[in-house]
């Protein structure tokens, strides 16, 4: 049976600040370590063991996956970090907190963008100090200027058909450390969730998603570990 | 002009204890980790930064290395962990301390091991608990049961020339984050060492070595940072 799990990163300094991230780099927070190394001893722990990682060239997921490898003493597994695994990009809020957003935009609004599957965010202003395309990690790709979780899933799916899902199907043991709306691309796809149900589906910081997994890789089950 | 860093992995805790590491897996003592992160925020002052990053296996320079490169912001970059850039394998020695070993073997024979290009130590016994031969990292690769310092540079620079000199080649800027004597592999052929003054060169733990390379990859320059 092919082993998969997902994993999101630990609290990073703006989960904790409340402030819309996005592509935006942060670091994780203590409390976000914490729940990395602890995820990779409960993984541990659960007998679940990778041949092979994914994450986003983010540095609170890439951190979070060495963390949680070097807990089960597997920092020496292959890791692919690729930027479809990226956050959903969240355009003109990006470094707004939500308070400060719902200010600026009125909470009818906030809540529209946050609960819709397919509205994105006013896009991010030319100039902007959070704008990242130009910066060199994403040289080649077309950064975007905002995104819905609709459009995360569209970069999202193809980057898992193309080089994740051939892992698996040969067997591999995956773990795939990213971000809120990277993996509920993955959730939506593979427990066939509809466009409604996946808005609601809040996925903890730092708690390892267990997948069982057909060969078809269609869900068998999920749970949290 | 190409770029090009060798690191040491820092302190590890048999570094700590003195005894003989080789292919055995062991962690970074805290001074070992200060020393990476140290070693990061010098190569960032210094104004380097890479494109890529190659290590071993070995859990004590892919940590190294990811320190390093947290502490430049740099933990993005896509890193290539292969047994190749291995520390020398030591053998029967592995797990000995240096005055153990002086007392099992005599002075004069340790010191035949360790200052000669071409001896190997005795193998490893079949049943030693450093036994790696049926690790699953080294699923399909013929663990040596020792090396000389001149079995190592066989392998190291057949792996440098086929994975990392193309990178250089291309214009990357690349680090390579290993072990005192898969690092020597790299200083004998880049610098023009003789057998007998390799065995005499010293690669400190945590250091950043810089090279300056011309572009056919021969040495004009090398220096510590």
């Amino acid at each position: 049976m092919p082993t998969l799990v997902l994993l999101r990163h630990g609290q990073s300094q703006w989960n904790l600040e409340n402030r819309f991230t996005g592509w935006w780099d942060v670091g994780l927070t203590d409390q976000g370590t914490a729940e990395a190394l602890d995820a990779g001893r409960r993984m541990a722990e659960a007998g679940l063991d990778f041949d092979i990682g994914f994450t986003s060239v983010q540095s609170r997921a890439i951190k979070t996956l060495n963390l949680a490898l070097a807990a089960m003493d597997r920092v020496w597994i292959p890791v692919i970090k690729n930027w479809h695994l990226n956050e959903r990009h969240y355009g003109g809020l990006t470094g707004l907190n939500k308070a400060d957003t719902a200010a600026k935009y009125g909470e009818e609004q906030v809540k529209l963008w946050r609960r819709s599957f397919d509205v994105p965010p006013p896009p991010m202003e030319p100039g902007s100090p959070f704008d990242l395309s130009t910066d060199r990690r994403y040289e080649g790709v077309a950064v975007p200027a905002t995104e819905s979780l609709k459009d995360t899933i569209a970069r999202v799916l193809p980057y898992f058909e193309a080089e994740i899902a051939p892992q698996l199907k040969a067997g591999k043991r995956v773990i795939i450390a990213a971000h809120g709306n990277s993996l509920r691309a993955l959730v939506k796809h593979l427990s066939g969730l509809s466009d409604e149900a996946i808005i609601h589906e809040e996925i903890p910081t730092g708690q390892p998603m267990v997948y069982d997994l057909a060969d078809d890789l269609s869900a068998i089950a999920r749970r949290y570990i």
